[in-house]
């Protein structure tokens, strides 16, 4: 869960509902998941839920939002400072893989939201966040070529070539599987900025 | 609309009904999207809807399973025979986009109903047909690394970053606007094949 959580006020109950709640709506849909379902997830009385949580939509904010600001201060804070662009995109990738492999169902259930966040005012925050996530990755590309590590190239379709192999992850990489995900983020990066040329 | 319903037997009628009820489906889900809505939205009744289509499920399989299916069949037909296997990535890559910008709707429905398809057995048939796609993507890199184009490297996950770029491109393409799909296709196969780095 999204570490703002993980404070000292944070009980073991509310991750664990947080958690669970997460893992509902990815696989069924914010629609599809009731209050009910939540409390009879976590085993768990609907009253004890309640005093947690005034409604769904709490923990859904709770969980999307929290889940997409979380990753922007998380990434930023790995950037090692004064190193190389090329050393900062790897950490970023690195960092962004880090943060998928933690808070697996929170990033789930945050991508399945995209399409219809009941919010219209949540999902605009979102995506500010959202941009700043990408304006992060598009200008240390932008870094890397104005100190001749990159060569010239449509900055944001970079931007997004990076950002695609990170978000598709959570569509194929199974937990506590094959490589774990921060070191499948860095073979992307081996790929993607040496290229698959000989 | 898939290819298969463009010959002489589809009517402009079903066409609507299938790309419209793609559409439906994409940004309200499955569940969230009644018969009485499709007929809403196509702007016809809905006994000429059920002519058609027997119910929504079977619209849902043409749309789902079928654009599976058909974007292999679409990209594999589009592989120059005899090329360098690097032609052959390049050329599965820009047909994947061709494919995407022609059904996007069909194309945006199948990908959101990866997680919540409601019949099983159909999701197991979509998924031999993914694999069979995935399966192409990677024996293309193998030949490439034989015959010295490209390095070796590990196959599967140089395989799933060019997917992601592809499949990613509906969270961020608009249509009608900026570089043609086909060409954002061409354009990551250049960044991954020569890389990033100066």
């Amino acid at each position: 869960m999204p570490p703002e959580v993980e404070g000292s006020e944070a009980t073991e109950r509310v991750l664990q509902i947080l958690s669970t709640s997460a893992r509902l709506f990815a696989t069924t849909g914010y629609d599809g998941t009731s209050m009910r379902d939540i409390a009879q997830a976590c085993n768990i009385s609907k009253s004890l839920l309640y005093h947690h949580f005034a409604d769904k939509d709490e923990i859904f904010a709770r969980i999307t939002l929290g889940s997409t600001r979380e990753l922007v201060q998380f990434v930023e804070g790995r950037l090692p400072e004064g190193a190389a662009p090329s050393v900062r995109i790897r950490a970023f990738m690195a960092a962004t893989g880090e943060y998928f492999q933690r808070y697996r169902w929170a990033w789930i259930a945050s991508t399945t939201a995209f399409w219809n966040d009941p919010q219209q005012r949540r999902q605009t925050e979102r995506m500010l966040w959202r941009d700043r996530y990408e304006g992060l990755i598009r200008r240390l590309i932008e870094e890397a070529i104005e100190v001749g590590e990159i060569r010239p190239l449509d900055v944001p379709l970079a931007g997004r070539l990076v950002l695609s192999a990170l978000n598709w992850m959570h569509r194929w990489h199974k937990q506590d599987q094959g490589m774990p995900a921060p070191e499948v983020a860095e073979a992307y990066f081996d790929m993607i900025f040496h290229g698959l040329k000989r």
